[in-house]
This record gives C-alpha cells, sequence and structure tokens, in this order.
C-alpha cells in the first residue's frame, strides 16, 4: 500500500475514547506516514438511526464503560477525569471546528485540543457557544468572528453536511476511522489500522 | 501481581469473537503464566438485560461487525467461515460443557474447540442438541452418557446458574475475562489484560 491519501478521523467531543485518540493522533500520524483528517461530527443522530442509547445508559455496560474509559486513559498516558456532566451536547464545538477548519486545518486541530482537555481534563462543560467562545479565544482564535459565525445559517448547514456524510459512511461510533474506504472502530482498532495500512490490508 | 489465581474467560458458543479468544487462550495462558477459567454462558438472557439486539442486527454496527469477525480472524491467524445461520442458539453446547467440565476440563476444553471448529470453521449449525452429541462423539467423548445428561434437569440447572453467575459478574459481551475482579471485553482487551497482570495494575 503506497497510497498517502489522508485517513478520516471521526470523533464527537464528547467521547471519552474520541478524546484518548485524539491524544495519540500526532504520534499515529507520524509511524503510519499518513495524514489524519479531523472531522467531528455528532453521536446523537447516529443513536437515532442505531436504535442505541449512550454507552453508560446501557445496563452492564454503562459501568463497564465508566471503568475503562479511566483505565484505557491510564493505558495511554493520557490526562483523564470524568466530567460531572457527561454526556453533552456537543453541536457548538463542532461548529465552530468546522468554521476554523476552512480557514486553517492546523488551528482548528489546536481548537479540538483545547476543547477536549476542557471537557476531560478541566471539568468543564463545552455544550454552551459561550463556553466554546471563550475556550478558542484563549486558543489565540478570533473570537469575535466566531461568535457571529456560530450564527449564521450557513455554518449550521455545513456541519449538518458533516454529520449526514459520516451517517452515510455507516460511522457509527467515535473514534471511527476510514482508510481507503476500510472502517476501524475504537482506539483499541488503532493498532489494527496501522498494521492494515502497514500490511495493505489482509 | 504474584497472583496465580485462575482469570475467568466467558464466552458463548454464537460469537465469532468468543471463538476467536478461544484460539489464542493456550498461548495467552502461557505468556501471563496464570490458567484461564473456560465459562460459557448465553447471551440472550444478557441482550434482554442490555436491551441490545445481537450485534449483527443493530443498523450501521452489523454490517461493520461482519466485516471486522473475518478481519479479526485474519489478523490472528485463525481459520474463519461466517456461518449462514447466526447467531444460534447454544444451550445444548453450554450444557454439554458443564458436564463435561465436572469431570474432565481438559476434555471439557477439547469439546468447546471441537463445538466451535464446527460451527465457525466447517458452517454445521450446532443449535440442535443431536449435534452436539455427535461432535461429542467424533471427539471421543462418551455420546450415550452425553445424551442421557442433557435431558437431565439438574445439569440445566447446573448451566442455568452459569448464566446466572455471568450475569450477576456483569459480564454482557463475549469474550469476557476476569482477573482479580477486574472486567476486561472483547479480544481487543485481551493485550490490555496482558499488560494489566503483568503491571499489576496502573
Amino acid at each position: 500500500m503506497t497510497s498517502k491519501a489522508p485517513i478520516d478521523f471521526y470523533f464527537e467531543f464528547s467521547s471519552p475514547y474520541g478524546y484518548i485518540a485524539s491524544q495519540l493522533a500526532d504520534d499515529f500520524e507520524k509511524r503510519v506516514g499518513r495524514p489524519l483528517r479531523w472531522r467531528p461530527f455528532l453521536l446523537g443522530p447516529v443513536f437515532k438511526i442505531t436504535g442505541q442509547p449512550p454507552l453508560v445508559e446501557i445496563p452492564m455496560k454503562g459501568e463497564y464503560s465508566r471503568r475503562d474509559f479511566l483505565r484505557s486513559a491510564r493505558l495511554h498516558k493520557v490526562p483523564y477525569k470524568q466530567p460531572s456532566k457527561f454526556p453533552i451536547g456537543t453541536v457548538a464545538a463542532m461548529r465552530a471546528f468546522y468554521w476554523l477548519d476552512d480557514r486553517d486545518s492546523t488551528q482548528a486541530r489546536a481548537l479540538a485540543r483545547a476543547l477536549y482537555k476542557a471537557y476531560f481534563v478541566d471539568g468543564i462543560d463545552i455544550s454552551a457557544p459561550a463556553t466554546v467562545i471563550e475556550i478558542a479565544r484563549s486558543a489565540g482564535i478570533d473570537a469575535t468572528a466566531l461568535a457571529t459565525a456560530l450564527e449564521d445559517p450557513a455554518l449550521k448547514e455545513r456541519a449538518k453536511k458533516e454529520v449526514d456524510s459520516a451517517i452515510a459512511a455507516n460511522v457509527f461510533g467515535s473514534p471511527f476511522f476510514i482508510a481507503d474506504g476500510e472502517p476501524f472502530w475504537g482506539v483499541d482498532r488503532m493498532p489494527m489500522l496501522e498494521e492494515w495500512i502497514r500490511a495493505g490490508g489482509w
């Protein structure tokens, strides 16, 4: 496999495993020699299709998951504190990301990291647009322009198209990777994805 | 962690990932230096509690799973053919296992492997007691005694207690491992379990 095409990296800002994957992303890119295209989406519309409640609300599985979030973060040496309000709505975070991504994808990644850190390290509920704007401001992003953009129907439509496109690609969890059409779901599939790329499939 | 206590290895005979784990089990035991206690159970009663349909029936996730069964088997160099009838009821297989396990746990493992091979390699529907008995006979097990046992209410009760016990231990998927009270779900958590035992937790 000699492709250098980007690998789609789907994640939801309220997903612990998405956050962990985002922390592993740069090293992953270096090792596999292919860029990741960061694509936040929303799990809410997906769960409507799959008929599943959020992970932590599933009987038996919920308790396990809370333990596994912490354990997985420690395994990967990623700072993590379980947010008291969880999960949360992340449409504002997602919209802010795409607004910035259309202008500067490096800055958009930095914003994504800052949003994830606020939620999963500092325990800040990032659901409100005002909070997203403040975090963007702290990250050196033009907060006034972002505040205006977040009210713009064009940005809402832009972000909605991303969610629709994720669903059309059968992205049902976070993180979710698609490389050359092959889907990989979960932090625990990242080693498999890496091997898949190295071996050119099997 | 100097414990040499057995690690509980829960699996369901209709589970592709349980089958893959069973194929990795012996090498795993050798590497970690602790025995696995094989404990088949039934996912049906679990799904009633978690409110989830079988994996392949979940929209979006189902199609992914079928692809991932094959891909995971190939990654681990385990022979695999997707059974045409899937999933199936495996209560007879489970009962046969525990009947034998109470007499000879090594033989019970051999039977489990034979049943898994019949279903996931040879494409034989192992749901009927008569099929389980035939497979046992081919594996050199006293088929007449097994046939009698499968009709015995005491064995049914014995096996039911195992399912109840798995549920009481919050076992919600297959394979599922519990080591010193710590739960690990999935073939993809086997490396984490191994590291957990090596490091004595983290």
